[in-house]
């Protein structure tokens, strides 16, 4: 896990140096952020604001007036949140948000004009396949919390967090099409978490389906009101801090991979990761603490 | 693609050769249709009914006294009317819909008696897997239009559409198990379209599923009142008519195969996707007319 | 398939002698059940209830005290009446259900501590899988009748069955990481049933669902007032002993084989248990009684 993550570390392009602190500055574990965007050095501007507090790392995308475009920097910024100390025990939980009305538009079509080089559009899209997939492998759940609209590569953000929850106005779409540019990448993400004709209908069409549908068909896991959004994402992530960071990790990294395996294969490493997790010093405090009736005491390794 | 289209026509049994024009001709486009079946010269009626106008190619399972059985000639009409010029420019969208209170009851059962050799059964099954297989291969969307009861082979066509939209009172269900003879093969395409649990109970019962049921399992991607199918169905064609054809095709085409790839194969491919997309003609053009706010000019190719 | 059955029969641990009769006789056919538990000989609770009539076999889990605890020796308890006899003719459906406000909380903790070798641990493990996977494996369909609570491997075993209904009041979690021991075996099954994220809530919260949301995203595919429970059930177990067994049995296991397969292989797999299913007495009976306007009369071989 660790390995897998250093690599993804070692594949992020840019300098990854963590030279700025974040602007909101809460506790020693903040988020600090590596210098954004190789090719432009940037005046101020912070793409994502990272917070960290009682192991729950807020990452908020910052670009509203570009309706949080997913522009090469903002998905180097994001993943170098993401990234950030990922083996620290402080680090239990991240949650995904974003400033103003849109969640994410998706790419920054400016950089797959022409006027970038081929290299650079496949920069874009590699890095954006990237953070997508650190987000399986990362060793603490990642939530989306959504009120909003979230479209193209933003759908796809949304749809390869391990937990997502919006608020009843949230929309969902897929509408490269219209523009000239299927949403094939978003649609690796979408069509592993709807069913086939509704992917489908989103991408032919581009129109966007409301939180209530992308609830109904397993984009999301939770629709709250607006006004309960802050409060029932801090529940699930104060829940997943009460548990242990390890066997969190442990039982991530298992479930994403058994699921790519036949029954058979799956139940083989599925129980062995049940005979791993009970040899944890965290395994056996736990059903101790069970059936002692008194509360555990996790070590978190 | 069009080699696949290819092989695919070139599979198709029985004569092919476009001799008779559709019933209702509308524009130039009008599907001709192949001599329907090859064992018995038929006289005058025609199984399906195609008409083709502005980019949308509506085809009608024209035999509603028999239910729209999926007779072998019927299937090789659905075949020929699909396949029909299906690399042409003028055909954007494909839409099935049925004459009559049944969309489909499936196989012909006359036809799966020992009365027909065991070589004309396994022709049945067959044409029946190619035609539903033709359906993702093929490089325009395919709607299923479904108004009433869709059963057995007749379900396995809604599943195998790439969108379905029902009326309130249509009802799907596969009861070949009360003839003895299971429905296997509508078990590929429904297995693949909703939970498992739902499948089964559908196969080893045969009672129907509503088209309520069926849209919050995924059988459906929406159910509109009867009086609203043709605006709802049509609405969503229309839409698709406004896209670039060449890049709805390259679209299909991706969406069909990363999904049967692991994650990782499945962004190396859809990422690829993603450039080949971007260099096209259509995708410069939507791209650039979108940041100079004005409508795009597909040139669909 | 009678050979897969035999295998896991064989890999059954502990005595399988069907020494004892159940408690509830009904019918000749009524279940007799293998000595339960290698390591303590017991006196004389019976972990399982297993009765059997006009069909139909009804296992009960029987240790509500203990809130129907997977333990070892009721695992095989539950192992051997799901084996018993599986391939007589007068089995035709088989009913999971349990005694008490809890359908099952999972594996019993007390075999979990260190208490117990590992080795011991890896047989609770397996022979929890072989369970799973045998009720897959089994000729006949097997239906969970939910009335209460599932957590964690009984929230499997109810992921597993073919079938699954529940009263309205029933709720479903996979609470391991509570006490340190993610449900990764658990969410071999519901990671298999539910969207991932829905899963991934579940799994890593702990908190459970309501029957409701259970249907909506698959884990069931029926949920009833209470005190309709009884007779749905039954209502589908009795259409089920209306067909042919051998054509149940054949279209079950080719259904779950051809899942597992990509589109071009389920087809040809499919076509061709067609074309067995056919070419049995069952199938042609059940055409020719079809066309002919009677009942078939089944040979159920």
């Amino acid at each position: 896990m660790a390995a897998a993550i250093g690599q993804l570390a070692a594949g992020a392009r840019g300098p990854s140096r963590f030279l700025r602190c974040g602007r909101v500055l809460l506790t020693s574990g903040d988020c600090n952020r590596g210098a954004a965007g190789a090719r432009q050095p940037q005046p101020e501007q912070q793409l994502t604001i990272c917070r960290q507090l009682d192991g729950i790392r807020t990452i908020i995308l910052n670009n509203p007036k570009k309706r949080n475009a997913l522009s090469l920097r903002m998905l180097k910024s994001l993943q170098n949140d993401i990234l950030h100390e990922a083996e620290s025990k402080d680090l239990r939980v991240i949650i995904i948000s974003a400033e103003g009305p849109v969640f994410s538009s998706g790419h920054d079509l400016k950089e797959l004009t022409d006027e970038q080089s081929q290299d650079y559009h496949a920069e874009v899209f590699q890095t954006c396949a990237e953070v997508m997939m650190l987000i399986q492998k990362h060793p603490v759940p990642i939530i989306a919390k959504v009120n909003g609209l979230a479209t193209a590569a933003g759908c796809q953000l949304v749809a390869s967090c391990d937990i997502a929850l919006a608020s009843e106005k949230s929309h969902f779409a897929t509408p490269g099409v219209n523009i000239g540019l299927f949403c094939s990448t978003p649609a690796v993400a979408l069509g592993r978490s709807v069913p086939k004709k509704v992917a489908l209908e989103m991408l032919f069409t581009g129109e966007p389906i409301t939180a209530q549908e992308a609830l109904r068909h397993g984009l999301l896991s939770r629709v709250v009101p607006e006004e309960k959004l802050e409060e029932e994402t801090m529940k699930i992530a104060q829940k997943i801090c009460s548990s242990s960071r390890s066997v969190v990790a442990m039982g991530k990294a298992t479930f994403y991979r058994q699921l790519t395996q036949d029954l058979k294969g799956a139940y083989h490493l599925a129980s062995h990761a049940m005979l791993d997790n009970l040899a944890t010093q965290d395994g056996q405090e736990g059903i101790t603490a069970f059936i002692q009736k008194r509360k555990p005491v996790w070590s978190h390794s």
